[in-house]
């Protein structure tokens, strides 16, 4: 129940690079994939003042780490199965701020299970001194096999 | 424990409005704030290209939705008292896709409890048609009185 | 999407009390039925040394207040549709404790959406002094109508 | 931010075990201490009919699989740092029904960030078999160092 059909097949690197560039929202953000493996997968967030909640600390907005976590779930499970279709819910903790000295941030995002009806999925967020920013969990719904 | 103390206050309309803008996200995400009272705040966001997640549909990222979320939620604690610092945890729930169709979304935050050091409020977003487009909730991290 | 098909119906009052008292658990905890009415159930939930997470504190276990947030979403959805089959996930807010002055604990659950595949629902659980104890929400899954 | 001070110590496994025993509603549970080490702990709960939601399926209650993702993450924040007080809020997915076949539950509990005011912790659920129950994620308030 909570694994994969030996069957299914994900999108691999390069397919995958073009689905993340079907966002326009996700152009915006500037990512870029990192690593792309079957379970996991790493994606680039530059920080960028844009991007900002409160300038005078220099952070980045909670929506845009929320962003990296419901996307980067997503994508996770589509390295293993193309029948994920839309998040269901999501769940962020907010760890520490992510501020101009931490650089590009990367969101690190790992199947939990794929199931026949919905799949789970986590993701950290680090960022490029290695300090944790924000983490959390989506739930996807899945299309029919 | 659970109740805000009588003598705290929080921002009027016009404090809010400046308080909105001061994000550099917030402004790109067009936000507008609607109503403020004691309690509970209501902000726009007009549906927008830039903020599409899948452009077959023209549905707006779940982050965005996540973001309005997240700040309305520690707006509407900030009508009360100008204690609240950032946010701890967000949860978010999507029911419907955020669509051209939809035109511009409101989202109306309320207050569940201001207390000592954790506050908590929850989150509705509808869509200019009335659908219900996502909830959830924030939990903010509170300075001392 | 997010609304109930007109043609559904859910357990009465009397149905429901017989649902409740199914669960061996449930039983244990003492539940009894409150309101049922569409769309929202209330059940009672006595103070009782057994339910004690701090024998200092005398404060009911945070999993005794999650199970009156999961099963009471799941019930109040119960009073629409016969559909709702089991519990996707659980967010659970702690307010204050549950002490033995505080007396029986009463959780009010509301439907928020139903859907084809998954439902909303959510609860607050306050004391006899009308102290807000716990609140929450789950995600539940539907089987096809 | 996200560490435990070098400074702070936690629980022992024998004190943990004494620990454990001290809610009434953990001894009804029939808890025991597995594994006690710096930033992970693992507690079993055998499969009893009293736990029972569902005498259908003989499933474990929802509220139960809660308290585990509870209890868990606040005795694992507890083998590093004795300052973690209270349960701010939790959150449980669900993955499969803990049934009489499954035998004993193991919840594994670890230490995700360990803050001045705010610690975090997640919990992994197993049945006999190896089969993924439940998880989840717990946010825990700490008293001052």
């Amino acid at each position: 129940m909570a694994k994969s059909l030996p069957e299914e097949t994900g999108l691999d690197h390069a397919a995958m690079e073009a689905t993340l560039a079907i966002s326009p929202y996700q152009n915006w953000l500037g990512l870029k994939l990192d690593k792309c493996m079957a379970g996991e997968i790493s994606i680039t967030c530059p920080w960028r003042e844009d991007l900002v909640s409160n300038p005078n600390l220099g952070s980045v907005h909670g929506g845009v780490l929320a962003a990296l976590i419901d996307l980067g779930g997503l994508y996770s499970i589509l390295t293993q199965s193309t029948r994920v279709r839309s998040t269901v819910d999501l769940r962020v903790d907010y760890h520490a701020p992510a501020t101009p000295d931490g650089g590009t941030m990367t969101s690190t995002s790992t199947v939990l299970t794929i199931g026949g009806k919905i799949s789970t999925a986590e993701t950290r967020i680090s960022d490029a001194n290695g300090t944790l920013i924000a983490s959390g969990r989506g739930v996807y719904m899945m299309a029919k096999a």
